[in-house]
């Protein structure tokens, strides 16, 4: 049995007792800036936590700014918008992804449009997107449009799938070639490069999640990336309800959104950013560790980074070979069973009840990895 | 001059001193439950603040139950979605709100219709509202449509201004009459009670809000209250991203939200609930001050809980006479140069750029209040 031989290489990896999927570590700052932050009283929307974490995470990622806000989902709307996108677009994003990326798109009154992923990767596929798009799009002004709905093409949104970066070279071209806008959805890649450069910075935009399963949290939280400070600004002002900044004066000049994060969230992102770079070497490690004991079993192998990329390891992801594919449901049966927390891929976007009238390119290969993913216990305090 | 002898009232209520509109006030439980709630490693989308926050907030307001959501703007927009408004439908809000009001009806797709205010409670004015469905609206199948537009309106919304119980039993007539479903923005008015009963519990369904200014404050936070079961189920549902409960698969049934209160926030939540009583009772002593220091002032009045209702007070209203409107900007001006914290209300909704555009009824009294209204100091410290 495939699953047994799992459990055996799980459990000389991690040894005994209860994994679970993705568990956060508070062992630096968090308590002490946490209670400085209540003490001030400012632990709402505005705060020095909120403008340190921005600064810190704009220094960390190289991105000219970030802008906090309450969670990814939220920043990728935001970013959305600010890249463009209209009522009625059609907006390509992976099959292969969490619902908030393709919601984020459906808040705006836009349409997801799904495109398949590499093998690699796990991310949009460049060269199927490019083949798909020379088949049903065509120009239309300054834009290109879906022939089959008639309906403009207007960005692309590529996210980096359990943290590894998906080839966005690639992507960029098609996005250059078709008029796209590239907006990045890395909330699962904080950490992550692509040749040497941070995932969510080669966007026009790129957006980032700090939900409590991620590789650091602030209870709820995500952040906006951009190198253009014309939209940074955009960003803040759309965030923070669109209130013009009269001295007393209640005037907003647009439909904004109550999107801040709290002083007292990003005082816990604050000592969570400080140990980032030890949360990935442990990642990195726990990698190393699955690698060593997985390397045995010819059925399966763990998705590692793409080669050029450096990855953040979020959720560790083992791929089943198309032999045993049919024994996913049984692996993650014994696994859960036996106190070791596994999951499978999202059920792709195109199948989910809300979504299935929307276009979609051929999907072989995401319809592939669907049925072979297992993600493993990937915390950092596993390694 | 009107502005001098305010500011003589002023501080003889306040004494020397900078003051702000609102300051939250942490002196109970708040580092404890923090500390705890993050020693738990459970800061996230689950936990048991969430839960305890949820089950005392409903036996606090007696609604059967409370759902908690990361801020009253979410809140109000996942009611109205609830309450059964669709895209082009028109939902009737306050002209005098905080522009999050308006803001929730325009995620669904819904266009708000601004209904006047009353002299004395500043909500909506239930016999103009009557006169105005009556001139607009017609019967159409089960609902009345605006003649006007042709679209159906589907839902009213209240909102407790600065904390006072508008006159909720004259629009829960209207709102039957009209079949209107009654959604009350109660973002203002936790622990404000209408004939006995907490606010935010008329209607199908109420929301709250706990941001930093707010009565209690959870950082960012709102919550949804209702006694429908069903609904209450299906808000919590929506709110976790409409995610099912199988035990690994992710399968969304209809488009959710990210809108859960990290348990982090409930922590803070759950010490500030606490207190409530408290620092409603330093609100009535603030207002009682107040009434004290300005009752020579003839050309001035502090709005005064409604008969039948008890007031949370949750800002201070100084409301001028109209001999002396013109004179409000001075009164904003030197209070604020000295020290003393004031503000207008908002700029009313038909007013602001994007909602120009918008149905409203003749608001004579709204525009009246608007030029009119001096918010004071209003924190629970302050008495």
């Amino acid at each position: 049995m495939i699953a047994d031989s799992i459990i055996n290489a799980l459990r000389s990896a991690l040894g005994e007792g209860n994994f679970a999927l993705h568990e956060p570590r508070f062992t630096g700052n968090e308590q002490r800036y946490v209670q400085e932050c209540i003490a001030s009283t400012y632990v709402s929307s505005v705060g020095v936590y909120v403008d340190r974490f921005e600064k810190e995470l704009a220094a960390y990622t190289g991105a000219r700014r970030a802008i906090a806000v309450v969670n990814g989902t939220a920043a990728l709307q935001v970013a959305l918008r600010l890249s463009g996108v209209q009522a009625n677009d059609e907006v390509i994003v992976p099959a292969l992804t969490f619902v908030a990326t393709t919601n984020a798109v459906h808040y705006l009154g836009a349409l997801p449009h799904f495109a398949d992923s590499e093998e690699t990767t796990l991310g949009i596929d460049p060269r199927a997107l490019r083949d798909w798009l020379k088949s049903i799009a065509e120009p239309a002004g300054d834009a290109y449009r879906n022939r089959q709905t008639g309906r403009r093409i207007s960005a692309l949104v590529p996210m980096h799938t359990f943290g590894h970066p998906c080839d966005l070279e690639g992507l960029l071209a098609v996005a250059h070639d078709y008029r796209l806008t590239l907006v990045e959805d890395a909330a699962e890649s904080l950490g992550s490069l692509y040749q040497g450069q941070h995932t969510g910075t080669f966007g026009l935009l790129g957006t980032l999640s700090f939900n409590g399963n991620k590789i650091i949290t602030t209870g709820g939280g995500g952040a906006i990336l951009t190198n253009d400070e014309r939209l940074a600004d955009h960003a803040k002002h759309l965030t923070t309800t669109a209130k013009l900044p009269y001295r007393w004066d209640y005037v907003h000049d647009e439909v904004g959104y109550n999107f801040r994060m709290p002083n007292l969230n990003a005082a816990l992102g604050c000592a969570q950013l400080e140990q980032l770079p030890e949360f990935l070497a442990s990642k990195h490690r726990l990698f190393e560790r699955y690698q060593a004991a997985l390397v045995d079993i010819d059925e399966v192998h763990l998705v590692e980074e793409p080669s050029g990329s450096e990855s953040n390891y979020w959720l560790q992801t083992l791929v089943l070979s198309d032999a045993v594919a049919d024994q996913r449901d049984a692996i993650l049966q014994v696994t859960n069973d036996t106190g070791l927390m596994t999951r499978p891929a999202w059920r792709l976007m195109h199948r989910l009840e809300p979504y299935t009238e929307c276009p979609h390119a051929p999907l072989p290969v995401a319809e592939s990895l669907e049925r072979r993913i297992v993600n493993l216990p990937s915390s950092a305090r596993l390694a």
